[in-house]
């Protein structure tokens, strides 16, 4: 005997998130027969209101508004720009506290792979926009079509004054030599500093 | 900058799940912006539908009418009831096609530890179907609270005719000696069958 039809569809909802299989999506499904009715309906509307988020006119960061609070930030620096792949890097940058420019969120990387070309992303935009700015700084990831991403940009921006630069490789504050990879390595000596 | 108040809310939902740290919490709330619209409508329905699931009036078990399908079922053996902690035991037995009689979930088992007596669970329920039956067979884990719930049941009914059982203790097929625990190992000696 099957599970209730509901409940299936319930079990495949929670599939299709990332890293959950078969046995950690009928745990979740259990779990959710032991939530409360407004936890629940809390869940539910939640997953509607998402929908709602509008991608910020600028920057392209999600946002309530048309233009999202850090693009409105009157503080912040606008005449530095930092390109990230996705939403999920510009909060990762925002959380370490360590930037006080704007974004741009590209919403993906040129890959020959996976066939994504450079009109698939936003880098229109991110030309018009740094007409007016100091520095671009290229913080896609540190793979190949990140890369190859962050070539085209400098490539492309090329003829203009704008500084261009790239975030530093090194070895992970906390971790390990023994434990890093040969490039990584490779770059930590390649990219050391002077302390005395 | 944090996340919008939508976004942060489905990650409070998303975390309240089994096994869900925040992290992620943060990950699979990214995967929602992803989604196809008719999946988010989906997923978002069918947490809303499982509310309207029932609970069997005979078994307890999770059922879309009164009576689930496993007690409606004529070709099930009726003298026979197995007796699960939850919902997620008694799926877990359908599974394995080895079990052709009917369920009856406790829903718990009695723990000192997290005071949960007798009466929290539905014993009486079990003592009233236990009249009419040949078998009863104790599936409550083979744990410290599982046990003392089994003990309780087989005394409980002690007076009765019925056949009380308990399932196997003994080595996890496909398992390891050698990661086994000594409680397992004793119990596979002390159960060990004559092959010859």
């Amino acid at each position: 005997m099957s599970y209730p039809k509901s409940f299936e569809k319930l079990i495949d909802s929670f599939r299709r998130l990332p890293g959950i299989g078969y046995k950690s999506a009928e745990r979740m499904a259990h779990s959710i027969l032991d939530f409360k009715d407004e936890y629940v309906e809390e869940f539910s509307t939640s997953l509607l209101n998402i929908k709602d988020l509008k991608r910020c006119s600028i920057c392209n960061n999600i946002s309530e508004d048309v233009i999202c609070p850090i693009c409105k930030d009157d503080k912040r620096n606008n005449k530095l720009i930092c390109v990230v792949q996705n939403i999920k890097d510009l909060y990762a940058i925002e959380k370490s506290g360590t930037f006080n420019g704007l974004y741009h969120v590209l919403n993906g990387i040129i890959s020959t792979s996976k066939k994504i070309l450079p009109q698939d992303l936003n880098i229109d935009e991110l030309i018009e926009r740094s007409k007016n700015i100091d520095e671009l700084i290229i913080a896609t990831n540190p793979t190949i079509d990140g890369e190859t991403t962050a070539l085209f940009i400098a490539n492309v921006l090329s003829d203009s004054n704008i500084k261009i630069t790239r975030l530093a490789y090194g070895l992970p504050m906390g971790g390990n030599l023994e434990y890093s990879d040969e490039l990584t390595i490779m770059k930590s000596f390649e990219n050391r500093k002077a302390i005395k």
